[in-house]
Order: structure tokens, then sequence, then C-alpha cells
């Protein structure tokens, strides 16, 4: 039985169904706005054109984020709200997996950037490491290296990110690997003037259009392992990975302990 | 302006809208049958996702096989018509590029096999191979290295692929590259006993389901680049690649050959 993934982090509204190894349908679209209006219609639309209805499904996977607020709620209320209804499991990947997924084979760091304004980018580093011969999984090079998060999600800024990259690199050069950084997302766009300032050749940018759009697909993926694995979330629990409060929410938080705590912060 | 690409030369059926270096919009669906009722469907409906109309687009690009004779009949006669109605350029692309693709980063060989029954599969070789550090494209690992055929499309015997193989294997060694390769595609399902007889440890297979599919992203990214060199065909003459004769043709041409050259065939 099949699964699907969703993941509206971004721009780009990605649906995907399947099962483990199998991919059975995908669907993403750009999409500047509306991306509440039309991702049930999406979904419904695959689900139809891959000769399925919603009690086919055997799991949820939602792209939970980081990303803005509004995107990621959509994705993560629709696939929670599934999920309840057709009592299935529900399980997060990071949404910078779906994106960075599409270099897994590239021997040289891979830094997705989602915008997060201010020179600040929700982000993450993964790269190319040895394992033993059998740790395999999906290997084409070598059999010997898997792709693996190096750097864990988080909303940083530029000035933090950039030594991080360096001391990456400098360990990459001890093992002799690529010295190179590739930077993916709508951040690497925007900041591509300070990128390249600061790593010069050492940067490199994606002119595939293939490989610029989170895919469900990858999602699909690392979301059956987990579920398969027994990692999942209540639906009624499960919730998006913002990695930062909402202005209003530090606010309220902010009031909260100012009451608590008297008036001048004192406890 | 956007191009179409299309491809229904495998059970896949894919459709991708984009600009050059910009996909905005791409829909698969495995289906096993029925290509024809659902493929002018779905290209609809990813227009529409995309706030496309079909005079909005620039050119076509669809996959010219190899593949099954109907299924690539299907995606080539649609391009055609939309082509010829539009009055908008068209270009083939070969069906086992859009397969390939998914590796091009991989430092082994890449061989995607589209099932031609018989112990024969429609093929192509792949690899990354070194350039001058300006020569890239879209270069992860290095800026020295591009993902090129190696080997063209043809419908091979594999008692002719695996020997062919086996050399590209040793030059490689020569050059110390990965001595791998990975096969794909319904063949390398069908014919999996027989490829790791022949080449036991050396032999891969994907394990992951987002990269078993044609994808039409690839297609469009290829075809893009072509238009835009203005290698393209007139769409009323533009014809699949299906590599061999449908066997009726192949009866009619000897029956001719014999018409014109007396009953014992001697001219």
């Amino acid at each position: 039985m099949p699964y699907l993934a969703v993941d509206t982090a971004t721009q780009t509204l990605t649906v995907a169904i399947g099962e483990r190894d199998r991919l059975l349908a995908e669907a993403s679209v750009v999409v500047k706005k509306n991306h509440s209006n039309r991702l049930m219609p999406l979904i419904e639309s695959l689900l139809v054109s891959a000769d399925l209805t919603p009690e086919d499904l055997k799991g949820i996977v939602v792209g939970h984020g980081p990303g803005s607020y509004t995107g990621v709620r959509i994705g993560v209320t629709t696939g929670k709200m599934l999920a309840w209804a057709l009592k299935i499991p529900i399980v997060g990947v990071s949404s910078l997996d779906g994106l960075a997924m599409h270099y897994r084979d590239a021997d040289c760091l891979v830094c997705p950037l989602f915008d997060a304004r201010r020179k600040q980018a929700y982000c993450a580093v993964y790269g190319r490491r040895e394992v033993p011969r059998d740790g395999g999984g999906d290997v084409a090079a070598d059999g010997q290296a898997i792709f693996a998060k190096m750097e864990p999600d988080a909303i940083r800024k530029l000035e933090d990110l950039f030594p991080l990259l360096e001391r990456r690199l400098a360990e990459r050069e001890s093992i002799g690997s690529s010295r190179r950084v590739l930077f993916l997302g709508d951040g690497a766009d925007h900041y591509r003037d300070l990128i390249v300032d600061r790593f010069g050749q050492q940067a490199c940018f994606p002119a595939s259009g293939a490989r610029k759009l989170v895919r469900a697909a990858h999602l699909l993926e690392a979301g059956i392992r987990r579920i398969e694995a027994g990692d999942t979330a209540v639906a009624e629990r499960f919730a998006p990975q913002y990695l930062q409060l909402v202005e209003a929410e530090a606010k309220l938080l902010g009031m909260q302990t100012s009451d608590a705590c008297g008036k001048d912060g004192a406890c």
C-alpha cells in the first residue's frame, strides 16, 4: 500500500505517492501564492491519476519545514488532517532534505538555503561520507559513501554559516575530498553576491532547473523508512519545525515572562 | 516563455513545463496502459496548475524513444500535433537520457535499459568525463567533469552489451575511476540475475524510488538547449527513434525487396 508525501515549505507545492523503493506518481508546481487553495486539488488529481483513493494510503509524510510559517503550516495541517481522518501514521521530514537530495551523489558540500530575510537562512549542510562497504543505501558512486546531514537544520545568520562551512571545507581537504560548496534554494539566489564574495571559486550553484525544486519523492523515501521503523507521531500532536518563534509568539512569551516575574523581569 | 516536455516511452507518463534553468511544473505517473487517454488531460492540468495556456508555450520537447512502439508514438504524435497547431518548434531527446540524468553526479558508468524482450534492451551508456575547467554545465562534483553519453542509443542483445561495458570498465580502471556500473530501468529489473552473474559486485541498482522513473524535467533541460541552438525539426517531419523496424514493416520491406529482385532474391 502506498504512502503520500507533501511539502509546501517553499514556493513549490510538491506531492508524491509511492511505496518503499517505488514511486507511483509525483506532481510539483511553483506557485507564488494560494498554496492553501491548490494543495488539496493537487493531491486529489494525483490520487486519481494513480487510480487510488485516500483510503488506499498507508501513511503520510510531510515536509515539516523549516520555511515560511504560512507555507509550512498549510502542508502540515493538510497532512495532519488526512492522517487523523484516515487513522494512519504521519511522519515529518526536513524540507531541506527534499531539496538537498538532488545532489546526493555529488562530491562536494551541499548547502540548501531557504531565505529567512535580514541575511539569515533556514539551512543545513550535507555531504558524502565514507561508510563500511555494506552500510550503503542508494549508493551509486562507489558503494562506500553515503549522503548525510553534517550540520542540522537551523536558522542561521550568514555570518555564522560561512565560518561553519569553512571549517567543514578544511576538514574535507584533509581527507582529499572536493573543496567546493553547492548552494541551493532561494537563499542561494538572494545572497549569491555575498556567497561569491566569501567563497569565490569554491562556491557553485545549480544550473539545472530540474534540481532546483523540493521533490516530495525525496521526502517520501526518507519518510517511509522512518514510518517503517515506527518513528511516527500522533496526528493531533504533530507540529511543524519552524526553528524560530513567530514575532507575535515571541512577544507573548515575553509578556508572560514579565507577568510571572514582575515588571523588571526578576523572578 | 516556457517550453513543454513530454515522454511516454516507458510506463511512466511524464510532463514538464519550464524555461531555461527554471522548472515551473512537472507531473509523472506510472500507468500500465491507456497512455493515449491520459496524456492530454495530464498536459492540460499541468498547464492550468502553472497558470498557463497552450498559446504561452514557446516550443515542444519530446522523448523520441527508444522504447515500446505504442508508447513512443503517443508522446511523439501528441508533441507533433501541439507543435503544428501552435506553430512552435519541436525537438526530440533520447528517453534514455531522461532516466540516466538522475545519476549525472555518480562516479560510475550508468546504463539505462528499457526491456526489448528476448534478452535485448534499448540502452545507452553514460559516464562522467573530465573536461577543461570552463567546460562545465551543471557540474556539482568538481567543476571538471561532465556527464556524457559514451555509447549511443541502440537496441542491443545483452551478449553484445556486456563485453562493451567490460571494455568501458577497463578503460575507467586505467584512469582511476570507479569500476562499477549502475543498471537502471525495467530491463535492469528483468535481467538482474544475468547482470549479477556477469558483473557481480561491479553491478549496482538504484534503491531510490525517486530515481527510477524517466523525468520530463531532464528532457526539458536538454531540449531547450537544442531548441535555442536552432537544432529543431519541422513538426510534420519529426519522427520517433524506434531503432528497429516493426515486425510488419520488416516483413513488408522484405516482400518489396523480393518483388524487385525476383523470387530468388537475386537482383
